[in-house]
């Protein structure tokens, strides 16, 4: 590379985006990119003119490990949405503006579905105005929910948190007796892809029969059929633990969290804010049985847990990381990294790169044909392709206690 | 030794009780006792008969390992209060002729302030019958509430979590930007004491900030103050975490999360269970000040996370197991364990044996001279009492990814 690197964040944080930002940091180094820019806020903050060298932040190899288990955007996170080119040009132009300013040659942004949207538009753009900057997404998301991808940098993280937690949880639920038994609801999140949630069954083993029930949001939640089968587990076990999607929705659409409230907030790409799915499940069943009832919401923890991170996803998003600089360095524009697995068992994966018109707002929900046919439970073919991601640990770097961070000053 | 011992586990689950049953067991066995029974959900599954041979269980040290690392209680758990000798003798009768029965020479019970009073009445009926059966308390509390003690086992790992959990909120909060600002409220139990709530201040240090404000029980809460203190944090930076105890209350003595709801179940103690104080927090301040809020209950997870515990917390659990055999072992009865801490640095701790009529439901609060003078954040004298009994990690076992714990049957 002759030219300079701009990197940045976009959407909700994961454990492992800050390693596919040491990715990026260290392929562009090692291709000889002089400079390697970090956008503020994602496009938002370069709009701004907001972003610093990251060369003043990853000063040594320590710096750059404790990036690595360093949890949520390093740089800041955004959710900001690009007008179409043809309605809003004025946007564009101060953009391109600002990268010849800094004599960008790759624009790299790691995120999901929204910021492949991003590299969608601008690499668009530079093609019309035949602008030589090239721009490549690096899949994130704990959601798992992008097109084309074997499966995103963030979720194997993630999963392996909730698989944790849950077995935790089951095991919290039997030590206590209450009379008429105890009901615990475990809300985790994915709003309309179940990935996440389908994680519970890895609780499962030799040492623990995992949650009874799982419910997806790709399938229509029955709230009297739930009941029923919650009654059918009360009557044979003291504890029932059951996983549910914060996103179920009954068969005519409706949230099951706004059956009981009235909370309906929409972000700027006009997604339904959830939450109280557990709570309104936990309220419903103690009415319904008199049983103890309790609700977990899993909530920013399972997105934002570094200390329990996967050593497999954690090295993949570094990868991706580097493989979407050396993409660039090699002409590719418009392209994201996709994850390609070889192999299940031995689990082997590499990269590519695929067109991001491709993958752009598109979601990649759980198959049907992996979740068994009363609808409440995964199976064995969803948990053998979990299974991998969630291998092996990244020990924290540990200072009187508690996990360090890489350092940077919140008010730039 | 020469008779039997029996265990028992009782109140709410920590990640550090069973390390305290390791302890017990292998002391016992260590002593010449012939068979360690267990309890099965605590005096009141002794009063049904159910119990175990512990020796069925942990057959090799891999599997005291692993009873360290398992969290909530192996054994079950129960809250159970004994009735007043002078009310009702039946109970007392029906429990010492079960203990006749097995030969029991020593009865341990790990538990909080409830189950020290089950400590206190049995051992008063045994020496109005002249019994010779010995019993002793061992402590066991996230709360880290009981008198006497310097800590309680249990209360460490909580501690650790928190702080862990804490700081990758703060971290997951800076990197999302709102117009108006974000104010996260994350709510940690402790119904009375703020040990566990002030614990959030061990996620500051050289790369964390920690929260912007922590609000423990022990000091009253005002509404209209705490809407002001956000406000001019509000105004200096673009995201607030604010740590407050479920327990808060106002001047008059009501709960911040009744404020809101009706929720007022009391449960067998005739404690109140509380929930919802972040929640309804979180919508004042959204009401207040039209920023975007968050609350997060860490719930459950917060003692339930043995992946997360204390190496210190999970040997002195061990060593209060072995040191209350011992006790009972040397003649006492009426005792419990307690930690006397020799030293904070280097950090120096011992056991003791206390009356445990000095101790039965006397609850511990943070002194408030640990809280500072406006009554939202705690002392460097709380953190410097707290970190010690945070350090060092207890490597999980991990198989296939997740933790293993120790298996038993649920049927039980």
């Amino acid at each position: 590379m002759k030219g300079n690197v701009i990197v940045g964040q976009s959407g909700g944080p994961t454990a492992a985006i800050n390693s596919s930002l040491a990715g990026v940091y260290r392929t562009a180094k090692d291709r000889g990119a002089k400079k390697v820019y970090g956008m503020l806020h994602g496009v938002q903050g370069l709009l701004q003119e907001r972003y610093l060298d990251l060369s003043d932040y990853i000063q040594t190899e320590l710096d750059a490990e404790l990036l690595k288990r360093t949890p949520a955007a390093f740089l800041g996170s955004c959710r900001y949405k690009l007008p179409e080119i043809h309605e809003d040009r004025t946007v564009y132009e101060k953009i391109f503006k600002i990268l010849d300013k800094l004599k960008i040659e790759a624009f790299i942004y790691i995120g999901g579905n929204d910021s492949m949207d991003t590299i969608k538009k601008l690499s668009d753009y530079a093609i019309i105005t035949g602008h030589p900057t090239r721009f490549v997404g690096c899949p994130k998301t704990i959601d798992n929910d992008l097109a084309l991808t074997d499966h995103t940098p963030g979720y194997g993280s993630a999963a392996k948190y909730i698989g944790t937690s849950v077995k935790e949880i089951i095991r919290d639920g039997f030590c206590l007796e209450y009379d008429k038994g105890l009901v615990t609801i475990v809300e985790i999140m994915g709003r309309n892809a179940g990935w996440l949630t389908g994680a519970a069954a890895l609780s499962k083993g030799e040492d623990c029969d995992g949650p009874d029930m799982i419910y997806l949001p790709e399938i229509p939640f029955d709230l009297h059929d739930f009941s029923d089968k919650v009654k059918a587990l009360l009557a044979k076990k003291k504890s029932v633990v059951i996983a549910v999607s914060e996103g179920i929705r009954t068969k005519d659409g409706t949230y099951v969290c706004e059956l009981g409230s009235s909370i309906d907030f929409v972000d700027a790409f006009g997604h339904k804010q959830l939450s109280g799915t557990a709570s309104y499940l936990a309220s419903f069943i103690a009415g319904e049985t008199g049983c103890k009832t309790r609700a977990i919401e899993l909530s920013t923890l399972q997105r934002a847990a570094s200390h329990a991170a996967s050593r497999v996803d954690i090295l993949e998003a570094q990868q991706v990381g580097g493989a979407a600089v050396k993409a660039a360095d090699e002409g590719d524009s418009g392209k994201m990294v996709v994850l390609q697995r070889l192999s299940d068992d031995p689990y082997q994966c590499g990269t590519e790169v695929k067109d991001v018109h491709k993958i752009a707002n598109d979601e990649k929900l759980v198959p049907r044909e992996w979740v068994n046919k009363e609808g409440n439970y995964v199976t064995d073919e969803f948990v053998a392709y979990v299974r991998p991601l969630i291998q092996g640990d990244v020990s924290p770097v540990m200072v009187d206690g508690i996990p360090r961070h890489l350092f940077r000053p919140y008010d730039l």
